[in-house]
């Protein structure tokens, strides 16, 4: 990598994203140099693949470069904020160019979609590893944090649920579809949608909100931890899509609540709220699903109907950390 | 690392660092929430360390805590920016506490020294890698760049030269010394001082400034070229430690001048600014040497002198990106 490091970084990355006018001074000095908005606080965060453990040898680069934002992206869109900034971190064994060309293009991409200037980072030889720390920001004090739950409150989900721990499970053997619905799950792993608008959206409505990245069962844990109170599940309420029920059948809700990696949003919104809230989805064309409620009671009770049922997380934790 | 990520984030780098009031959350959300004062320029920057590439298996785990954020002071220093929240991903081929510990006291000495605030990160299993990433900020518009250099202006750098690289040639058998010279450049490697008060006392006097992570001769090189012009070194001003001219002898000029991994600063400083700059120095107790000047001819001439001597930059690019 050394010699042509400049080359490499000049090439694929210096002008990749969003051209931000806040970006006083991109790639190219020893930092970067950005004019915050005034009156916003700014949120950061930080998310790496590591190669063998987040992907496996010889995954497409266009889709590493394309999740290695969107995981952060992700955690941007929990905390309700505009993104903004990135700076990526990238290992590489070796110099490729068209592997750099294909992940610049997954990157790239989503880092125009979503208005996100990459305004610096690091290359380095070594193992597969690509690390990104993004910036975005929000009204001073707007955040949405994961500790505002409160008994009755609604718990909301994005999307569908499940489903790239089902395109996992399909590539190691351990589940089979066919080939149209194995491409799609496959398509939800490696393409993520993180919900950027939809974060900023329930700003305001939602009392907490976190995103769905090592499963709904472990991440709204999370909240209901952070917020000291437990929650009720309506099982068949979990958000499915039909290729999971397809390739899963019976067992697609046990995916939906355990399987990580689809970075959707999981949020509660208290009972008074869930009228505005809806008008606001509307404005953005989103949607989530209601799918139990906050109650005092520590711990997560699944229901089926009137049924208490059983879920043994242990075994999806696929990829996790 | 899956089933204890939290524990070891609350036990070792929970409260790391300096406690910032501008912090408003810290870790343990989906991101950090920090306030930017008013009317600033944020910095930002990310530099990595990866086992095998910057430093060897086995290196000190409270060095490597040291070093991760030390090279990234230094480009915020190199910027004349005041260091403020710190991100770190971590990736850990296997969870060892007194590893941790360690490398967490290293790295929560220099943070707290230069009041930063480790505000998020991220812990993966992996090959062993460190990458941080440093925010800092300035007063809009006070930045010094790499392009501000002009013909007449003063070079200097700070610190002496060449230490760090004559660390690894002795740690490789290329260099041999007494073990007192021996066991100063060893610290010298392992615990690089980043020049941050130096970097904002030089600002609004140094018309262009860089940190010499690659050696001089790369790193003034890259000044010269963002500045459009050239530069004349007197290779004996270059500063060089009583332990390097002890294990180098007549060579120490070209440890000084290719060696890399110091972390010390160089700056170009207008002649009219040279008395100003001094008191300010003075100020803070840093020292500057002068090493020679910019010229419009472009290329690095060294003299000695009045002979223009060569130098070969290859052989040095130890640990190069």
């Amino acid at each position: 990598v050394a010699a042509s490091e400049t080359e490499i970084i000049d090439r694929f990355f210096t002008h990749l994203g969003a051209m931000r006018g806040d970006v006083r001074l991109g790639i190219g000095d020893d930092a970067a140099i950005v004019t915050p908005p005034r009156g916003v606080e700014l949120v950061m965060t930080t998310d790496a693949l590591v190669e063998g453990v987040h992907f496996l040898t010889g995954a497409p680069p266009r889709s590493l470069g394309h999740r290695a934002l969107a995981v952060n992206l992700s955690d941007v869109a929990a905390m309700g904020a505009v993104p903004s900034w990135a700076l990526l971190a990238l290992t590489l064994p070796e110099v490729r160019t068209d592997w750099l060309a294909d992940f610049a293009a997954g990157f790239g991409e989503l880092a125009r979609l979503h208005r996100v200037n990459l305004i610096g980072g690091n290359l380095s030889r070594g193992p597969l590893t690509i690390t990104v720390m993004l910036t975005g920001f929000l009204s001073s004090g707007t955040a949405l944090r994961r500790s505002g739950a409160a008994a009755d409150d609604g718990i909301y989900v994005s999307g569908t649920l499940g489903d790239a721990a089902a395109a996992l499970a399909l590539t190691d053997g351990k589940l089979s579809a066919a080939t149209e619905p194995a491409q799609w799950l496959r398509r939800r792993f490696e393409f993520p949608t993180p919900r950027v608008a939809l974060g900023q959206a329930v700003r305001g409505f939602a009392s907490a909100c976190i995103d769905v990245s090592d499963g709904l069962y472990a991440d709204l844990g999370r909240i209901l931890g952070a917020s000291g109170c437990g929650a009720v599940i309506e099982v068949d309420a979990l958000p499915i899509s039909d290729a999971l029920r397809t390739a899963a059948g019976d067992s697609a809700w046990r995916w939906a609540l355990g399987g990580g990696e689809d970075y959707e949003l999981c949020c509660t919104v208290p009972p008074g709220r869930s009228a505005v809230l809806a008008g606001a989805l509307l404005d953005i064309r989103g949607s989530l699903t209601r799918i139990g409620w906050v109650r005092r009671e520590p711990g997560i009770e699944l229901r089926r109907g009137d049924t208490v049922i059983q879920f043994s997380h242990s075994g999806f934790e696929h990829f996790q950390t």
